[in-house]
């Protein structure tokens, strides 16, 4: 059954079975020990220190093991505006950062901190520009990821390097996606990673800090993995990890170059396979392994159940999912569609004949999910200034999904205005005006929710 | 080869390694995701927190998986902390508590918060009444031990549960060293623990909250198990850990039994086979797996080496070993000597033939031990007020070492004064009067480090 969730976590590389067996029998005891058992299990931890540090491209010496990805970027970012809290409380982070980058943004603001958020391109690109526009006398840190975990979009991390090296602000690079393909271009200060996302173990994170980065590790203090990670280790684990991001990347540039051409297949035949459907991210500058795209009048939830009982695992983006009620955050910076949102990330291995049959289910799985929606309840009237669709009390993807439906009823160069309660609609009209190609005119509070405005142009 | 290090951490029961295989292969996707593999996920890590709050003594939607006993201490003091700022800020801790809990106090007083600790008697156990004294109206938390992890000595917890009760304060019970054998007696309102201490693997700890605790979740916030330990889960170890907890359990009551009579043998032993040594810990009140004693004029580190050499893996909290410049602040606060320390803790098993090994080689190890420390170098003279020994840049053990070989040239109710820089000498000189029987006189500083003051009284 084809598991497409590979951005989530991937299931545990082979190598890393092996590798967390062996040191779950020799490296239990406590590597601080003197003894025979705790230095064999010191051992085993320094040998995946010295393998995961080559990979990543640092010094073993400047490669901490943390208990996740998300671990990395909360100690990485915490202890590095501690470390240049002289310099100022300034941070700059893209957008379209991982959510644990955006909360620890967040946290630094509620304690007084000030963030600036850099805006990306339609794509989900930082514009390099932009970017060094961010950076101030008093930026502590700016945060840059190599790649996009929803889109796949490739970040310009060397550019933003340089332009932090400019500036005199230390760059943290979460590099959790793009890690399993190649370390990322040099310059960065700071970098994190995960090592579910690259077929290693969950419990396992990497925290790089350069020699000579300004850094204060976190409180309470704790004597393990310099300070930047308190608590005895998860040695079989970190074994495991070690092991097997050296094994992905054995397979790298050959599973890359036949993944992406993957991938570029789901690209160019969703288009053509699904009416009303949009991809979305960078189709360039992009991971080998990530595709979404939005299905205009359909609900995110609804086709990832459908899906799941082709099943297919993918992931989604919508705010109709239970698990978040809020739209992706990632779609939302870009300004696209987020209703009917299916992220496709393929694990190495993954054959050819998995994506079309996943190509030849999806056209159903979306006219399924559609057909259920016939009956939106939304009321049209005629208004002062043309036709008005009240959706009042209806959530995504009703609103947009009326919408299609009367558009038809308004003449070239009129406009219709919907009335929605649901917050989501701010995003999606106007995304889906862009896909249409009708013009959107703005929005204004209505006595109930918000009036959005759309001229039909075609 | 003997490895009688378990309360640093066991080898992990045969049960979790079982446990953690099947959880390899069947829950390695993220338990928040909505297909077939998330969900999968999910049952499982529903079914660890269930066995696990079972044993524990609370209700499954009061235990949070942390990634090790040190994040739950942490994480459990922070967010109680937080969650009752307005009561105030002052923090109870007993002197003896593991250093996580101790380095959390720091950093709460280091952030304007205010600590009290409670200090144990000479066996390390804490008064109920210096422990209510403690609690004031301001005390927003108390943290105390079920039994201490260097001298197995049991706290009153029931009682400490009560007095908070009473005074309004919460009770954080760390359960480490005691949960393998049983639940602490009920009344507290946090409990942590850490999974390697029972024969689960390194890498996962438990939080528990009861329902009605004012908690504030740290920052930055997650979604993950209620926002108390954030990042992807690492499932195959939460459920080798809950496996091998109930396999332990199951267990307890006949090997503690067992390993109680064996650490008996070794408490009676140890002082007729070693001249001039001290078990330290409370002789009743006391975990069955753990015995502590002191060497007089050992050096710990080397009794470490050598009992390694005969193939025993033992544990110390003298300030001579490598891995800690300071005395055990356990033994500290307990005012009980630190030199030539060994912590022998009993991993479930144990035979009894092993110990009698053990016991047989002991004096052979700390005879070896001292022998090397017979030059001193140490120089007397005869001052105003009796007997001076100059142990001016000599670290522990040798001013203790020093002081035995020369009391002898002291009458019976005379003094010598002992100058040393080393400050461990405070700790250890009072603790050999006590040994001996001598009456320590008091400290004062000297023109270089500090003068002791002993008379011989025996």
């Amino acid at each position: 059954m084809p598991y497409f969730d590979a951005a989530s976590t991937l299931p545990p590389h082979p190598v890393a079975r092996e590798a967390l067996l062996a040191a779950w029998d020799e490296g239990w005891a406590d590597p601080a020990r003197l003894y025979r058992e705790g230095r064999r299990a010191r051992m085993l931890l320094d040998a995946a220190r010295e393998t995961a540090a080559e990979l990543v491209g640092c010094r073993p010496d400047e490669l901490s093991f943390t208990t996740s990805g998300t671990r990395a970027l909360h100690t990485g970012i915490a202890g590095a505006l501690a470390g240049r809290r002289r310099t100022g409380r300034h941070l700059v982070v893209s957008a379209v950062e991982h959510s644990a980058v955006l909360h620890a943004a967040a946290a630094h603001e509620r304690a007084g901190g000030t963030v600036t958020e850099v805006a990306p391109d339609r794509g989900g690109r930082i514009g390099p520009g932009a970017w060094a526009a961010a950076l101030r006398p008093d930026t502590a840190l700016a945060c840059l990821q190599s790649a996009n975990h929803e889109t796949g979009t490739e970040q310009p991390v060397a550019e933003a390097a340089e332009a932090g090296r400019a500036a005199g602000v230390p760059l943290l690079v979460d590099a959790a996606q793009s890690l399993p393909w190649g370390p990322p271009a040099g310059g960065w200060s700071l970098l994190a990673a995960s090592a579910h996302k690259w077929g290693g173990p969950g419990g396992v994170g990497l925290l790089a800090v350069r020699k000579g980065v300004r850094f204060a590790a976190p409180e309470p203090s704790d004597e393990r993995e310099e300070g930047r990670a308190p608590g005895f280790p998860a040695l079989p684990l970190v074994v495991a990890a070690a092991a097997s991001l050296r094994a992905v990347r054995a397979e790298a540039a050959a599973e890359g170059q036949r993944l992406r051409r993957l991938t570029g297949l789901i690209r160019d035949r969703v288009p053509e396979l699904v009416p009303d459907c949009e991809v979305v991210g960078d189709p360039v500058r992009r991971l080998p392994h990530i595709v979404t795209f939005s299905c205009l009048y359909a609900d995110g939830e609804a086709l990832l159940h459908a899906l799941d009982r082709e099943g297919f695992a993918v992931n989604s983006g919508s705010s109709c999912t239970s698990a978040t009620l809020a739209p992706s955050h990632v779609l939302k910076a870009m300004g696209v569609l987020s209703e009917g949102n299916v992220r496709v990330s393929l694990p190495p291995g993954t054959g050819e004949e998995e994506v079309r049959r996943f190509l030849a289910v999806l056209p159903g799985a979306v006219r399924g999910v559609r057909d259920q929606l016939t009956a939106g309840g939304a009321v049209t009237a005629d208004g002062d200034d043309g036709l008005v669709l009240d959706t009042l009390g209806k959530r995504c993807p009703v609103p947009v999904t009326e919408l299609g439906r009367v558009i038809g009823r308004v003449p070239v160069g009129g406009t219709v205005t919907v009335l929605s309660d649901d917050e989501v609609a701010g995003l999606d009209i106007p995304a889906w005006c862009h896909l249409r190609g009708h013009e959107y005119l703005g929005e204004r509070p209505a006595p109930r929710g918000t009036a959005y405005r759309v001229r039909r142009t075609a």
